[in-house]
This record gives C-alpha cells, sequence and structure tokens, in this order.
C-alpha cells in the first residue's frame, strides 16, 4: 500500500527542446461553450450571434470566434506546458488557419523550443514552445508560439539550456469565396455600419465605451475551457501561501481579458471583419482579479490590400485593456493625527495585442 | 490621428418619430443560451424541458418559453433604443406569434412611435416604441409596445414631439393542431395535476412557494442575452458616479426578474399552458440588485373560451413579482446613547404584468 | 376568491410504501447542460469532451458522464421525494445502465420502500425510495435506493411504519463491443498513460492535486437540473429561520460535490474508464457552503475481470470527498485580556462513495 500524491503538469526541468507534447483530451465546440463564452465576452459580430448570416456568407455554421478559438487550444496545453506555470510572459507569431464551426472538435500538440533557467531565481526559468491546434479533419485552426515561466521542482536537476527552430506550419486562413449572389447587401443592416475597411485610418485611436466586471464567474469560465490551472480555482491553496499567490487571491486566467478585449472592441473594429488573421505579439501587462471592470481601447496602425480578394482589406491594429484601480492618497495632515486621504483613480494597461483583421470593404458588401 | 471616444446608442434627441430602427446581430437560440436562460428560472413546462413530449405535442422541438423569446427580442433592441436609458417605463400589449423552437434564429426592428421631453427635468424625457421579432422564416414571433426614459446628450438639442400610431403587426399564435392520436393522456403525469384549464377560478390568488435568489450571474446572463446595457454590467461607471446609478450599484436587468417571475409561476398555472398569448401590460415596479430573492404571486383575473380551439381556454391572470427588504426601525432609547433598533421585513412589489395564457383542458389532456 | 398558499412536495406523512411517484418533467441533456456542469467538474475523461474519440469508441455522441446522469435523474425526484427534507442520508446499489449520450431525453419515477418515524423528534423521520430514470427508448440509465431524512408537517398524522422490498430492475451496461479496427491505438494519447486496468494496485490511495472552490455559481448549476430544493436557492428563506437552516445559509446541493469529487478525480482514476458500473454505497459526512474548496482521494480497494469481456477489467474504489476548515485555538492568555489565537487548518470528510469502474486494459487499448 502506498500513498501517492499525484502530480499534475511539467516543471521546468522536464521540457526537452525539439520534445513534442500531444496534449490529452481535445474538445468539441458544443452549443453550451459557444453561448457562454461568446456572450460573456459581449462580441457582435453577426457571423458568431446569426445562423442565417453565418451560412448566407458560405460557412458551414456559426463561427467560433477567434478569442474562444485561442483559449481553447491555449488551455488544451496549460497541463502540458503551463499547470507549474508563475506567469504567461508573451504570445508569439499566433496564426489563424481554416475557420472553426459550432460542432467542430479541436486537438492540439506542443513543441518545445527552448528552455533557459533564470539568472537571478534558482526555482525558475523560462520555456518557449510552439503550440498548434488542429479540427476534427486535421487542418491547422491556430498555431502560435508562447513564453511562460515555470517553477523548477527540484532546484538541483539540470536544465536543457537550449533553443530549437521553430517548426514550419503551413497555415490556411481558408475564407469562403466572395460571391455577390450570396446576397450580402440584404444582411448588411446586421453589423455596424462605420467599420468597414474604407472606415479605418491609420493613427486613430478608437476607445470603446463598453465595460465588464469580472466577477467569479471567471471560475466556471476558465473551467469550460478545460483550463486545469489551479492558481485560477483553488482557493484554498492560494490562500495557503499568500506570498507565492499574488496575497492569497485567485488570479484570473488571461484567456479571460484577452477574449473579453476582444468582445469589447468589436462593435468598434471587427464587426465586419471575416477573421482574425494573426497577432504577432502580445501579453498581459498587469492581472486582473474578481471586481476589475474591463476595458480596452484600438489604435489603427495599418491598412492594406488582402492579396488575391479584391472585397476584403487588412486592417493592422493594437488593441489594449485596461483597468482602473483605486488608488489612496495622502493629502496632508488633518490635525490630531488623522490623515486626510483622498482616492484617486489609476488606469493600468493590462493587456496588449497587436492584431490583424481581414475586414470586409464597404464597396463590396453594401 | 484622432483619439474617437466611440458612442453606442441613441439620446432621446436622435429618436425621429415614424423611423424604423433595424437592429443589428440577431440571435440564433442556441441549446446553451436556451439551458442556461430557461433552467436559471425554474421553469417547469416539460414543453421546454422534454424534447420527446414537445415533438409528440407537434412541436419542431424543444419550445422557447415566453421569457426568453421576450427577452431576446427585447435585448436585440437595447443598444439603439435603451442603452442611454435611466427605466424601462412599461410593456404593452405585447402578443406572441408562431412558437420559437432551439435553433431559430431571432431579428428585430423597432418603429419610433413616440417622443416626449420631461416637463421637469431637462435632461429627460420618454421614448415610446414599437418592436417587433421575426424567426429566420420571416415570421413574427413577439411584438410589443414598450415606453422607456432616455437620457438627453445635447440639452439644446430640439426634440421631435409628435407621435405616430403604431403599425398593425399581423400576429399569429399557430398552435400545433389536437390530435387525440398523439398519445396525451400517457405523457399527462409529466406536467401537474392541478394546473389545467377547469382548475382556474377568477379571484383565486396563488401564492407561488419558491423563491430564487439572484446573485452576480445576473451579469452573465444579461450578457448572454447581447443586453448591451451598461448599468448591469459596468461595475467601475456606476461606483464612479453613485448619483445616477442608484448608490453606485449594478442594477439587475429587467428581463431577469421578469424571467424569474414567469418561472417561479410555472407549476402552479402555466405548467399546461401551450402557449403565452399576450401580455396587456406590465412594468418594474421597483429595481432588484444582486443577493435580492425574487418570489411571485398570480391573481386568476378571467377564464374563457379560446375560439376554434374546444381542447384549451384562455386563463387571464396578473402576475406580481416580490422581494423583501429588511427595514431598520428604531424602537426607542434604550437609555446612554445607545439606540434600540428592530428589524421588520417589508415585502415589495418589483413586477406587475397582465397576462394571458391558452391552458390545456383536462377534459381533452387527461 | 381564495388566497392559495401553494404548497411543493411531500411530506412524511405523505408517503405510503409500495406506491410509485411518477416525476414530472423529464428532461433532454442539451449541449447547455452537459457543457456547463461536465466542465465545472474538471472531468477529463475524452468520452465526455471529444466527439471524433467518443464516435471512434463507438458512442452514438458525446457520453454525459455518471454525475450528470445521477444529478439529472436524481434531481427529477426531488419535488416528490426531497423538497421537503432535512438532509439526505445515504445512497444504496446505484446501478449504471445503457449510456446516455448529448441529445438523450431522461424520465424518472421512485418507488416507496419505506418510511419511520424519528424516535427521538415527532417532526421528523426517513423515507426509503427505489429511484429509476429511463431513456426515451425505455431503456434504464440508472437505479438506485436512497434515505433520506423529510420534515413532518402535521405532527398528528400517522406514518404508514411498514418496509417493502425493492422492485428487480435489471440494468444492462450495454458497453459498444471491442474491435481493433476502431484505431484505439491512435487516440491513445487523449488519455492518461497511466490510468489502465494494469495500474491499479489494491491499498493504493491517490491523493488528486487539484482542487476546486464552489462559488455562488452551485446556485445556477443546481437550478440547470431543474432541482426545486429551496435550501439550495431561497436566501430570504433560509436567512428568516437560521436555527432550521444551518445558521441562515444556502446549503450546497449535494450533487455538486459528488460531481466534483468524480471530475476531481478522473485524470488519475477514470480516463481510460468506459464507465462507471456501481455505486454499493455513498454519503454526504458533512455540508459544503459557497467559498468551500473540494479536494478528493481514491483508495483502490479491488481489481478483477469483467465477465466476457477480455480488454477491460473492474477496479473497485473509494472515492473520499474533503475540504479545509480554519479552526481557531486559543494558545493561552497573552496578558492585559488579549487572547492569543493561532489558525490551524482542519481537514473534514465532506463525502465518501464506494465506486466501481469499467476500465481499458492497456493491453488491448494502447
Amino acid at each position: 500500500m502506498a500513498i501517492i500524491r499525484k502530480k499534475t503538469g511539467n516543471f521546468l526541468e522536464d521540457f526537452r527542446p525539439g520534445g513534442v507534447l500531444r496534449h490529452k483530451r481535445g474538445k468539441t465546440i458544443t452549443e453550451g461553450l459557444f453561448a457562454v463564452f461568446s456572450d460573456f465576452s459581449m462580441t457582435t459580430n453577426p457571423l458568431s450571434k446569426n445562423l442565417r448570416y453565418a451560412q448566407a456568407y458560405g460557412f458551414r455554421g456559426l463561427v467560433v470566434h477567434p478569442g474562444l478559438v485561442m483559449n481553447v487550444v491555449f488551455s488544451q496545453s496549460v497541463e502540458d506546458v503551463s499547470e507549474n506555470a508563475r506567469a504567461n510572459l508573451e504570445y508569439v507569431d499566433m496564426r489563424f488557419g481554416v475557420p472553426v464551426c459550432v460542432g467542430d472538435t479541436l486537438e492540439s500538440q506542443t513543441r518545445v523550443l527552448g528552455v533557459r533557467a533564470s539568472a537571478s531565481n534558482p526555482s525558475l526559468g523560462v520555456v518557449h514552445v510552439q503550440t498548434t491546434g488542429r479540427n476534427q479533419h486535421g487542418e491547422v485552426v491556430l498555431t502560435f508560439q508562447r513564453k511562460v515561466q515555470v517553477w523548477k521542482h527540484d532546484l538541483d536537476a539540470p536544465i536543457s539550456d537550449e533553443q530549437v527552430p521553430p517548426e514550419e506550419i503551413p497555415v490556411s486562413l481558408a475564407l469562403p469565396e466572395y460571391d455577390p449572389k450570396r446576397g450580402y447587401r440584404d444582411l448588411a443592416h446586421l453589423s455596424s455600419p462605420d467599420t468597414y475597411f474604407e472606415d479605418f485610418r491609420p493613427g486613430d485611436v478608437l476607445e470603446h465605451s463598453r465595460g465588464r466586471v469580472v466577477t467569479t464567474d471567471h471560475i466556471m469560465l476558465t473551467g469550460m475551457l478545460d483550463n486545469t490551472s489551479q492558481v485560477h480555482c483553488n482557493q484554498w491553496m492560494v490562500e495557503q501561501d499568500p506570498d507565492r499567490y499574488v496575497g492569497g487571491q485567485l488570479i484570473v486566467f488571461g484567456g479571460i481579458p484577452f477574449n473579453l478585449c476582444l468582445g469589447i472592441s468589436s462593435a468598434d473594429c471587427s464587426d465586419n471583419a471575416l477573421a482574425d488573421i494573426r497577432y504577432a505579439t502580445g501579453r498581459h501587462t498587469a492581472p486582473i482579479f474578481a471586481g476589475d471592470t474591463v476595458f480596452a481601447a484600438t489604435e489603427i496602425r495599418e491598412v492594406r490590400d488582402f492579396p488575391g480578394r479584391p472585397d476584403i482589406g487588412v486592417v493592422g491594429v493594437v488593441l489594449r485593456g485596461h483597468k482602473f484601480v483605486r488608488k489612496c492618497e495622502e493629502t496632508g495632515k488633518a490635525g490630531a493625527g488623522k490623515e486626510e486621504k483622498s482616492e484617486a483613480a489609476e488606469k493600468v494597461e493590462i493587456f496588449y495585442l497587436e492584431r490583424e483583421l481581414a475586414v470586409k470593404r464597404r464597396s463590396h458588401y453594401t
């Protein structure tokens, strides 16, 4: 007889550059996951709302929006890559492939590109990986690299301190053909009238008006993604070690504000996008917690043609998320030992994403 | 380059009587939205629970109950009509058309009937509209008028202070035919035995025994409806302006208690209804907040034949929702400056709805 | 005119041994219920995650995991059996029949086996019942007995203090045939590599590493099951009578930790199970409340052949759930009337289940 304390996930010393981790389970995107996760973000693109519209555009069904595709594939990699992580440092070169529709099944795998021990902290290091998700036909739906800070389990274990190049992953965006017989004009009232390709001017910054508080619902949402990281749901664990776990609070999974920022921005900049093409880089610049309200702004960086598709254009933007935090400031002694305080609000950037969208041209769709 | 603060929704001065607002997006009622929203209300009608039962009755699939039909169509009108509203004043002449089943896609539009500036407050006024929702075949599923108190943005802007008549919207309830071969008797144990047409006596008041607390889950539920009103989900915004936003609290979207009251009453009065026919008038008589427990009672007002359908009858009721609030009362000085307080509970009506139901007759179904 | 205070559920004196209660409504397992309830538990078996995998194994669709089957059937019995219960005492001889897949409709009925008045408390007694759930084809999916402590309504009413034997319910597990042509080996990376039949040694105790906090989301989850018991959702009611209702707190429905413990254990012991066969006995050994974090451990008791199926074996285990509670201890006077306190954590068992699983053999599936 033995008491076996089951461990899950890899630690820094377990990663081997060049090795491939085939992630477990896979996930079918049911109408349940789709509805809960899409709608929570306040996303507005009719392709992800209205089956009649999505089918008229030539999609097989309701389109799973990029925030959910990213969250499902990313979460499948968590057990093997980041269940024992301290922080997700950066998303790199995230590219979308064939569209995902409700009912599709996604499975993922990750190639380890590099491991680097921390110079200052012997219990930490950085793992660099490349994760790719495919649908039930084996077609790539998403591929990306990420860098993540992972705990070491055995401080004396050796680290494979090397780097292998990323694998070449062919990605095809595979959008439905443009076909004027589809009756786009009859559907045009279902999306924003001012978010066509012609509307975007480099340099403009769109401050999105809506915000959304994150409640403890983040725990349920993260669970629905099969994300097994304990720092998002194991309240007792984080309370036992506040020094290690941001003061003993559950931290909100980064995929939640990632998804929320995409959703909050959608009425102003992706309501007429056929797809997200690529995120060159992205990072969570500050953590969020239950009770924080998430806001977003989009800076237009670039507009250019989409090769071979005169009906759409590429819009390059920077999407930033932010929250406000109260800052107590001493404003001087009020006498008798009582300090006068005034509360000020500080705007804190929580998310940064360089994003390229495939956006319909008004000339072809209205 | 420009910083563009995006605005959403219309203000009082933007409404033009006679104008038509075609609402964006549309919404397919997925099994996800259906399950989360129906079940949360504690609705008990087997048509919305049991596919075998719904199909035996001649419906194409699980029937979307009236509370969800109303909430989806209503929420589609929020961005254009009430995103900048202070309060929803009244529902008028809400009539249900063809049944909605899971998988249907609803799209809506609103005709502006009237705009009236407030006599006492230059920053407010009332907008009167008529909203109609249709399914993917263009059939009317719901039409109603409502009056809503909307903020003015530019206090100096002129108001179109006029009124146009409501459009005549043909509405057909379109219930499946009665057919004794369907085997209704073999299904009769699946609904309450004491809620047939013959059981209702005008004058009776049914106090429904169940109650349900609303938690912060109202934020998720409102988001699932694509309701974009910020007063339900933007915690930071309401905290910054407690004078404008009921003390800095998120107010629960009226559709939530509307839906809950329908659900709480269903075991006692609509478990054997084939449909809700019409709500002549309805209003939210007090706001609710996270933490409130919602209760309901139904007053039977009228019973009458349903023309052309001897198997069913019309039951006219008033559905009222209520909550209890603690009231601190001073009961006298207890000496030494200490006040004695006793806590009493006050019953507060939160919802009023005049409702007509199409209810099965025991003679035909058991 | 009459004010009618509607009552729901039976009291102790209403149960008649030998009587059969056909439960109302029935429930179709939509993709919405499936996704929300399955994923919340952190269950990891790919049969309940990945449609491609489930179909390759010969199931008609995504497999509804045993925790959800149990919760749906159990909850259908609540209104008639335990809406007026004080506590659920024991599950007995719970056996699973044909697999349940997404889209199936379950309906249930309960036979009353016995009623026994409490010797010490005239307002309480124990009801012993046998509940059976069937799918839309009339096939048994689950049958079990339970004992539940129920309130008496009329203290003077007589009790049918007798006992009838349980009905013989034929249950067939009905697993898909083993067929090497299905390509199991190509799917083997999707489940844990160390949870095949050959991996289990009687006497081992597996301490599962993951935990999950229960938030107020338990109210929504319980509602989604159509569980109508008021002690889980009627905040006002429990606050009015703290003596009767555990200090005025909503108690979490036992099906929630039941389901969570199954899910938390799955990566370590049921990831390669084709089905749960039988729970000989089970009970909730302590209540849980919003804010508690649930953990679990599995003790391997027995491994044996599965008659007629050389590809699988039976693993008998005990699944235990636990939580930690803070315990304030006085550690001595620190002088001047100030007591020094230290906080210690006490591990409290919340759930006990004797469980038999049908587990794949590595020899046949990898």
